[in-house]
Order: C-alpha cells, then sequence, then structure tokens
C-alpha cells in the first residue's frame, strides 16, 4: 500500500490509509494543521494556496461532517469544489467509476476526495491515475478513514503532547469501523503509550488485525486510568441482521456514562468520530459534558484537512 | 422574542420575525440595501465584505428563489456557501437538527439561513447557538419569513418613499401565510397609513392576530383607492383537506384581474411574493402588466438579503 | 434561427445551435479556446473575466461531464456558478420555465446553460429573455449540442489545422443524436473535405437532415481511410422500443474494433462524445488504445465552454 501512497522522494502522493506511513510524515501533517488553525485564529480565514485548483468531492455514501468538512477545507485554501451528486450523474448512463475517474482528470481535476461503501475503492481510484491528480480516501467500507485517524490524534495532541506518556482506549464496534482501524495505525505510527480495544467479542476482528492493541471484553475494566476513551458509532448499517445487539443491552455493556467515565483518569478525553447516536453509545450528559472533546473534533478535522489537501497538491 | 434577535446594545444578532424589531432597525437594513443596489447597478456586481466568512443554506423546504436569492447574495458578498442537501445528509444517521447546527459551527460556519415547515425552528436554532454564529429565518411554518416582509417594504419604499401617506392591501390565504405576518409587522413598524387586509372567512386568522389591520371580506371593497396590493399564493400544501377552495370561486372571489385593479389608485403597486398560480390569485396579464412589480421583488430581495447578512456579521 | 442567436452587429447573442452560424465566428471561438488552453497550460489555472458574473446551470437531464465542464469553465473565467437542483426546486409549486427564468434574471443572473429532453427549449428561453442574459444550449432532444459539435471540431483542428483536406465520418445513431448534428454542421461551416455518416437504416434521418453528407450504409466501406471517425452512443433512452437493436448485432455491425480501424488511415482520430458504452459502439482496446482522442475531448470542452462563455458576456 505504501508504495501507492509515497512518492520516489517519500512524499504524500496519495492519502489512503495511515497502514504503515512513516511517523515523520503524520507529524508534518499535524503541525501543518496546528499552523493553519493558529492562522485562523489569528483571523486568516482564508487562504489561496490552492487558487486555480479543483477538488472533486465524490461521496458514494451520505455524509454530512465528512463531506462539508473537505468542502470546507477546499474552499479555505482558495480551490474550486465540485460537489459530485452520485445519483444524478451519469453512472445513470452506465459510465463505470475508472471512466468518471478519467473525464474528470481529462478535466484537470486535481484532487479527488472519495467515500465509498466498498473497502478498497479509494486505493483501486489511486491506481488508476493517469494524471498528477490525488485520492484521498474519506472512508471505504470497515477499512480506512485516514482524515479521521488524523484528527483524532491531532485532537489529543492538542491537550496531551507527549503521547508515549498516554493510554487510549478504543471501545465499541471496531469490527465494522474504518475509524477505529485508523485510529490505531496512528496512535500506534505515533507511539502511544498503551492501546486499548473494547467491545462486544462478535464486534471485534480476530486479534492478528490489532497488533500492538491489548484487547479487553469487559468495559469497566477497559476504561480504568485511561488518558483518552475514543467512543465508536454503533454501525448497524454495515452489520449482518443477526450481530445486530438490542441498543439496551450495547448500552448497558458498553455505552459510556458518567459513572463509567469516573474509572478512567479524571482529566480523560471524551472523543466520538460522529454523528453519535445518543444513549446508544454514550449518555447524552457525558457527550455534552465538561470532558468531551467530540464537537472539537470536528473543528480540528477542517484543519487536518486542509492540511492534508494542501501537502497532497503541493503547496 | 426581540431579546433573541438583538444583542445587549441592541444590535441584530438573529433574523427571526420582524415583530417588534425597532423601525430603526429595519430603516437600517433598507438603507443599507439601497446602497449595495446602487452599488451593483454602478458596476459592483462583487464585494468581498464576507471574504472568508461561511454562509450555510439550511433548506427543509423545496425552494427555488428563496435559496438561490441567499446564495447569490452571500456569494457577491464575497462568502463561501454550502447548501445542506437534507436528503443525503447525515440526518440519514438519526443526526438531530442540534447535532448538526453544533457540528457546522465546530465547523467555524458563520451563518445559517434556515427554512422548515414547522413554526419556530429557526428560533429554536438561535436559541441553541454556542459560537457567534448568526441565523437568519428563511421561512418557518405559517409564522414568519422576515427578508420577505423586508424586501416587499423596501419595494413600496423605492416607488413610494413616503409610507405614511399609503394604503396597503394584503390580499388571499393570510392564514397559512408567513409572508403576510412578516409584511404586516413591516408595515406597521414602518408607519404605514393604513394597512388592510382581505381573504376568505375560512383563511383568516382571529382579528387579535391581525393588529392595526383593517380586515375586509369583499375584495372590491377592499382593493378601492389603495397605493399597492400584495397577493399571497394560496398554500394548499399548508391548509387541510376542508379548507382547499377550489380554483375558480377562489379566483372569482379574491383574483386579482384587470377589473378589479382599476378600483384601486391608477399607479397601485402589484406585488407578490411568488411562485405565482396563473390565474388563481392573479390574472396572468396582471402578473405580466405594466403595474407588477413582482420581478421586481424577486430582484430587491439579493440586495435586502445582502444587507442583512452584512449586518448580521458585523461587517 | 440565426437572428435569435447574433445581435445586429452579428455578435453572438446565445448559442442555440451551430446551424447556419458564421465560419468567422465559429473560428474566433476556436482560436479563444486555443489561447485559453495555451495560458491554462502556463500555468494561468483561473482567471477573472468573470468576476461578479453568474452563471446558472438549469439541468432537466442528467449529466456528469457537460454539466461539470460548464461548471469548470464558469468557475475559472472567475464567475459564481448556481447549480440549479431540478427535483428540489420550485417547480415543484407548479412555477414554469419562463417563470422561473425571469425570476433568476430578476436576481441579475447573466448566463443560463440548459439542457433539456425537448428540442427547441433552449431556443425557447432565449426567445423569452428580458434581459441582457445569454441561453446556452447544452443539449436538446436530438436537436443540437452546439459546444460539442465546437469541441469535436475543435479537437481534430488542434491535429489537423487543414479541414479542407480531411475525410470525417460520424457513424453510429445519427437519428437520436444532436451530437451528430452539431457536429455536421460545424464540421461543413468550416469546409471540411468529405463529410461521411454511417449507421443503420432505421437510425438514419431522411437524407434531406443531412445536407452536404455522404450516407454509407456499411461501416467498413465508410471508414476507408478516413482521417477521423467520431462514434456515437447508442442513444437507447430515445429510442422506441421497436427500434432498440440487440447490443451484439449493432456492435458486429457497427461497432468501431481494431480491425475496422485498420480500414482508415493510420493515423486516425477515435472520438466518442461519451459517455462510452464499451463494446456495444466501440472496443475498449480501441476506446483506450493509442488513436483515441476521447479523454482529449473531455480536456478540451472546458476550453471550449470558457471561450463561448467569454465571448457570449462580451467580456
Amino acid at each position: 500500500m505504501t508504495h501507492v501512497q509515497l512518492d520516489s522522494q517519500q512524499r504524500l502522493r496519495h492519502l489512503i490509509t495511515l497502514d504503515r506511513l512513516p511517523a515523520a510524515l503524520l507529524v508534518k501533517l499535524l503541525d501543518r494543521a496546528d499552523a493553519l488553525q493558529a492562522g485562523f485564529d489569528a483571523g486568516t480565514r482564508k487562504l489561496d494556496l490552492l487558487h486555480g485548483r479543483t477538488v472533486v468531492n465524490l461521496f458514494f455514501e451520505p455524509s454530512t461532517r465528512t463531506r462539508t468538512s473537505f468542502d470546507l477545507a477546499a474552499k479555505r485554501l482558495g480551490a474550486d469544489v465540485i460537489n459530485f451528486d452520485i445519483a444524478s450523474s451519469s453512472t445513470v448512463k452506465g459510465e463505470s467509476l475508472v471512466d468518471t475517474l478519467h473525464t474528470l482528470e481529462a478535466m484537470r481535476c486535481d484532487a479527488f476526495v472519495v467515500r465509498h461503501k466498498e473497502n478498497g475503492t479509494a486505493e483501486f481510484l489511486a491506481r488508476n491515475t493517469r494524471s498528477k491528480a490525488t485520492v484521498v480516501n474519506a472512508g471505504d467500507g470497515n477499512n480506512a478513514h485516514p482524515t479521521q485517524g488524523l484528527l483524532d490524534v491531532y485532537t489529543i495532541r492538542r491537550h496531551r503532547p507527549d503521547l508515549s506518556a498516554l493510554t487510549v482506549l478504543v471501545c465499541g464496534d471496531i469490527l465494522h469501523s474504518r475509524v477505529a482501524r485508523s485510529d490505531i495505525h496512528a496512535l500506534r505510527t505515533l507511539g502511544v503509550g498503551e492501546l486499548r480495544v473494547c467491545g462486544p467479542a462478535n464486534l471485534l476482528p480476530p486479534e492478528s488485525e490489532l497488533p500492538g492493541c491489548r484487547v479487553i471484553e469487559d468495559f469497566d475494566e477497559a476504561i480504568a486510568g485511561v488518558d483518552a476513551v475514543i467512543m465508536l458509532r454503533l454501525q448497524k448499517e454495515r452489520m449482518s441482521l443477526a450481530l445486530v445487539p438490542s441498543e439496551q443491552a450495547y448500552y448497558a455493556r458498553y455505552g459510556l456514562d458518567a459513572r463509567r467515565l469516573r474509572l478512567a483518569r479524571p482529566d480523560c478525553l471524551v472523543m466520538h468520530p460522529g454523528p453519535i447516536n445518543r444513549d446508544v453509545e454514550i449518555a447524552s450528559a457525558v457527550a455534552d459534558g465538561a470532558q468531551s472533546r467530540i464537537l472539537e473534533q470536528v473543528g480540528n478535522g477542517v484543519f487536518v484537512r486542509m492540511a492534508v489537501l494542501a501537502e497532497l497538491l503541493g503547496v
């Protein structure tokens, strides 16, 4: 995978997964996001780094936050944005995904932000680019969501700069979560102290897919003493029916409520990629509480995506 | 309501309704729209007052003219615009309206233009903002449509600067019309000479909801000698079935045709918020006739919305 | 028709069809596209010629490439673009097409790019404009697709500047093809040496509608020695059921495969307006082969549309 993502000078060519990306590259992206955020807060709300560039959002799954986040990121860098409406597109006329890519490349589009329910779609498109255009994976099946992984470590790093001293827990439906996979890659690459995962046995992948993670089935035990907990959305839409737990039973065993949060460190960061199912994965009061970083994650995502687009487009 | 809309210095914080807004504030907005229109006509088709700001159109009801009008207003002030497509949004994943608002605020969006079929939605969102973001009501149920009210008085004022000398008639389905309510608030606040409303008895609210209005059921009597007549759309989509009149019967009693128009003053302004039902509320020939200001209203709407957005965003 | 398209100084007022447009005007547009392409390749990826202008895409048929091409063309000239979503528009409320046009003109929109399945829609709108706004036909029924015709001759001219020395073949479902009609107009006006058309007898219009064309039913005979071949999409969606051929039978008689391509000149240009039906009109290997200019056409389309918009808006 890495050889699709990196060019011969080891610069980022596409962003498909965080798996096996060098730590230095992740740090560069996070530092750039920091600088962009500082600039924005100081009043530079819009740059012209991507003036004349075209970013295409190719979303084959519905999404509010991720599509809007990329849309804003591109516009705030000065790019033009094409939001490709899949339903009304020429796929109606039977054009294949690769033909669509080549068509948009021929029109001198510069970046493709792709979300698709099938694993591997973004990589497939990246391998099929014919121009200098870059592909950013905005989520493929349960495989990867690299900008979410980046924004999650970015959020943690802003509060706790020394990741090596931290214990982080990822909890919930790990099996169906591209977020969990990208979080794990990012946290391990950046040398997190201890990484725990927790979830129902039938919503956990085999341990071979969780390298470097300590798997703990009991939530109370898993959350004890952690510095940050990343709660995942229950992805019912990706589950076979037999796997779907009752919301009540799920919440009882894996919902983050105030009692459980007290088992973590007192300043434990509470995170969730959103959109949240209130009182299914997380108590409403905890989601809206003082330790919640959920909306901060959303805001950070725009700066992280600005950094990714700027880096990929070589400016 | 006013205390949601005005900040501690009595500046406009959100625009939810015209009800009880100070006359000076309305005049300020109308004057600013005048200045923007003069600039545009002199060749300044685009400004950068809102450069770096993001305006979100949150339309939960279909709309051509209002959404496009706000879209153009924001772009001509230099803002970036996010048109939030409700159908393909994360409401699919069960996110609530308030969570969507907070998500977009976290992304540093600056203004939310909201249309919703439920009364009170814009105010509800305004009360739930957590950032400095502003909410503009683009129509909520039958409650208010403040920018339409403003553009209607703006249109009248451009032709007849002294409102105190005028008699204005609002005619049609008053009961279901947010436009009527906002027109009445604007005209009364600005001191119109006489304000008449006319419509079928079962499409009129109780007189207590029409303060300062003279209710006249007979259209011929109501239109006699007026300076401006605002015809309303028959809002069948908001009526219970029992209320829906036959189009023919409605037109016979409440349709504005050439004969009736001759009962008004010779230079009477003919207005309608659009889209018109030709030969239901208004004769096609009158809608397209010399006295019609209907398309002028549409054009004025962009300048009025520019003034509102510029005012609300404090530039 | 010409008198709708040209103003009293014989300048382009609207672009509805290439039929009977003066050769000098076509040459001017092609030259301007050349200059824009040269500028883009030299790094001027965005201009501000249309700063402050608004281009409206009114697409009543689904389209990827044409809508996106116009969208990019307008944005790269600095215009604001309104993509008019037909499904969610006020046509829901029963507004007519002409009322929609007048509404958008009242909002000071400057150009309307129109696609519609009914022949004559763009001309109808052009005749009904009330402002200085211009209408560009982006495809009406089987009548005309003038920017496609322009980009096709533009593509040929970049490879073979002397059109008078060329033999060009248009092959396929001529009857339902607005592209074929516009190609024929452009090629004849610019004095192509020989113009051939080929297709199944029941998918050919009467010869009176193919002036200046040599009609050849046998594909092998038609392609012999040609300099360029324009393959058309089988427009099943516009055919009555009785006309729809089996894909296999169609490909056997009218599909462009490697064997047939060898009957043309060795450097014959292979063209197709897209989206292609692989192995129905054209062999996949030929579509992707060394002689294919299909993606080049797509890229050229953006520059041609930039030239058209700049010319129509008088800048």
